[in-house]
């Protein structure tokens, strides 16, 4: 590893504006920042920046641009394709944005939040709540991942079908550009055509173009009736045909409908304390229905009841339990979100982020499944995933008894064959993990030519020395 | 007005290219091109180019922007700020999307429809319908603007409460660069983190990055319950805590919600033919709710009764009526609709299309009704909007007796007046129109600095020969 070191007055300049808390430099104090969190990537640097206030970062930033110093924007370390880590030159500063954290308004007349980078998911959602509201965004790394971070990877998660990515939440951004100029583009307006959408290209820019250091979220109203089920179905066309059912009902009601596969859920009863199936016997399809409503009237139970029983009659749907408490919703959304846990104990595992049109989602799944298991031999598909956007986590599980170095070594081979697959049905390489550093490789043959010409363009007018994120999102 | 003349040899190149269908010269072909809707400008042009395909386009682009010529992309002619004509030079090119007018695709399982741009928003709407779903952007215009145009300007109307403006029901493009080239970007997908959001860049950008071909668009399922109520309510506070009653009760069932004054129906009631009050007194104040739900069984009626029972109890509501039938319904949206119509009958006036957060809608109207009182006497303010949306056409009719000329020449103090109000309220002075030619005197002191140098840094990165709808957007 090189010896990572910083031109001495760009590091007495900023020991002057950052003080101790604000600038950490020494190896206990840097080491969480290097690696990402699936351990893919360790990387090296002489510096985590932690500025206290956006214009302590903009000055920052106009002292390393000024030394030619890249910087790597860190929220929560929770990127799934290394999007946060520096690389192993040891010559790029880590700028983590932890300590934006404050709440700066919230509004529930607005229906808006006003919150800082630094501010946790769960913390942004418990304040909603507290405000009377919902913030709908929710995924499995909440409880670390930061709004500053959920934007600028434009994430995904649970209830999207019904609420949109990040992207879609968002109506204005604070951010500082890469020469440390600040933008202050916190709009909480529903309407504002007034030139170019600058806040969705720093949505999902990974932090390439800079740095978002605050945003104007959308609340919603807080749910009022919810029903929650789970259901063996009889085969991939059968969860999509449930969905449709659902969502032609009422699709405004549709707040999560995953799919999960018998293999996954095998995993969770064997590998996860206090799983059981709640249903009385296996299979090898099941859907998770997730209801809810701001209408206390809703009668959301009493539909449910009504389409399971007609796609029973049907022949789509084995067996279905609805949840009769909160406590026994919360254990079997339990047994989707510790799909990645249980994967993990099950072994080494590789994970296919990717998306395909809605109506092509069982095509996936089953394509994929065949081609993996044709691929190596004896591995498990684990499929799992967001049905109602088209949104299937087609992961892999080693064979029992393989070697784990092995199977990995053989990720970018697994990764090629889903991504065949993916592309013959019109999908995406990335669905919500984003590029990171581990799918720029990718960029070229999926998005290359004029796509990828406007996006470098773009890139070198607004980041002309390239000092954002290098080698993240670009080949 | 100067003589509008081409390079013989990119004329000769574009005939070949074209043909008689896809080249006007005539100058009676060419009339109906050259000025606006609200007739604000009136340009010139030496030929209209009518591609009728994209390949086609892209090599016309070619064509002109090597004889470093400007083009004027035009969909609908129905921009409110003059954004789709030809300057005064008689050097600006105007091409036309009309042919290019097919919807290419529509599938009612991923709810997705592909139209090309010059497919009317009333066709798509009418395709949707004819597929069982629903498309649901909706304004005045949508008998003559077209899918490009209303991405272009990022188009919003009545049921953006719901459904969000055109960016939000957008997934993917087709577009031709300044340079010729084609940008395959219609995908269908409803996550897909692939680098920049170059699909969300092109809408809005009003023509000035380059051509929206086609699109792929969202659909949802259609409604099976409705309820429509008109109201006469206390004062603007109460038009507002109505909304918040509704949207509280149901969010996902208020499809749209206007406020209008009791000028704004007196208008209407006036000059427009089959227009009656549906109440039995003249109020001041005046709200529209439009409840819409894919649930058969929503009881959507039931719901707006016992929400307007409470609101007149608590004195927010002085009078309501619910519609009995579609027939009625229609009739009732037509006192909205008729708005525009009805104050241009009523003599000259000015338009505020502006916005502002939600909650401070109130303030917007009482506040700027009063300036524009004070600012000319005996002029009559006719406020009217999507009050969920923030966004209030804070319009100003001429004093009666005034001469109309000497009215419209105080139009700028009139904006100003408006302006100055909607800053210190934290809005926008362009909500859902855009900045056209109109305002673009406004950009600079509205969203100058960082914001509008990295907007001209992407223009230059894009459109290095700045060919693409000059005189528009920027200042």
């Amino acid at each position: 590893m090189p010896d990572p070191t910083l031109p001495p007055a760009l590091l007495h300049a900023l020991t002057q504006l950052l003080g101790p808390r604000g600038l950490l430099t020494a190896a206990e104090d840097i080491a969480p920042h290097l690696a990402d969190w699936r351990n893919l990537y360790r990387g090296a640097t002489p510096c985590v920046i932690r500025p206290g206030t956006t214009e302590e970062l903009a000055h920052a930033v106009t002292l390393c641009a000024e030394a030619r110093v890249a910087m790597v924007p860190q929220g929560g370390n929770t990127s799934m394709v290394g999007g946060a880590v520096p690389d192993e030159s040891g010559r790029q500063v880590v700028v983590s944005l932890a300590r934006l954290n404050r709440i700066r308004a919230i509004d529930p007349v607005d229906m808006t939040m006003t919150a800082e980078a630094g501010v946790v998911l769960k913390a942004a959602q418990n304040a909603a709540a507290e405000a009377g509201c919902l913030f709908p965004l929710s995924l499995g790394a909440e409880g670390s991942a930061t709004i500053g971070g959920v934007l600028s990877t434009n994430a995904g998660g649970n209830t999207t079908v019904r609420y949109g990515n990040a992207r879609e939440l968002m109506l204005g951004l604070e951010a500082v550009l890469p020469d440390g100029g600040i933008w202050h583009g916190l709009r909480r307006l529903r309407k504002d055509n007034t030139g170019y959408a600058l806040r969705h290209l720093f949505v999902g820019a990974e932090g390439t173009l800079g740095f978002i250091t605050a945003a104007s979220l959308k609340m919603f109203p807080r749910a009022r009736d919810t029903a929650l089920g789970f259901c063996a179905v009889a085969d991939e066309d059968a969860a999509l045909s449930l969905f449709r059912r659902f969502r032609d009902r009422d699709d405004s009601a549709v707040r999560a409908f995953e799919y999960m596969s018998g293999q996954g859920v095998d995993f969770c009863v064997r590998h996860i304390e206090g799983i059981a199936l709640p249903l009385g016997h296996r299979a090898d399809h099941y859907v998770l229905v997730d209801l809810a409503s701001s209408r206390p009237d809703a009668g959301l139970r009493d539909m449910a009841e009504a389409v399971l029983t007609e796609a029973m009659e049907a022949g789509l749907v084995l067996d279905a339990v609805l949840a009769e408490s909160d406590a026994q919703a919360a254990r079997i959304w339990r047994i989707r979100e510790e799909h990645p846990e249980a994967q993990k104990r099950a072994g080494a595992s590789v994970k296919n982020d990717v998306s395909v049109p809605v109506s092509r989602v069982p095509d996936l799944i089953r394509r994929s499944s065949e081609a993996l298991r044709t691929l190596i031999p004896g591995s498990r598909p684990v499929p799992f995933g967001h049905i109602g956007d088209g949104n299937i986590h087609m992961n892999l599980e080693q064979p029992e008894g393989m070697d784990a170095a092995a199977f990995l070594a053989r990720s970018h081979d697994i990764m090629d064959c889903v991504n065949a697959i993916v592309r013959d049905l019109d999908g995406s390489f990335s669905a919500e993990h984003g590029i990171g550093r581990l799918k720029t490789d990718m960029m070229e043959s999926w998005r290359g030519g004029v796509e990828l010409g406007a996006m470098r363009a773009i890139k070198d007018a607004l980041d002309p020395h390239g000092l954002m994120n290098p080698g993240k999102v670009f080949p």
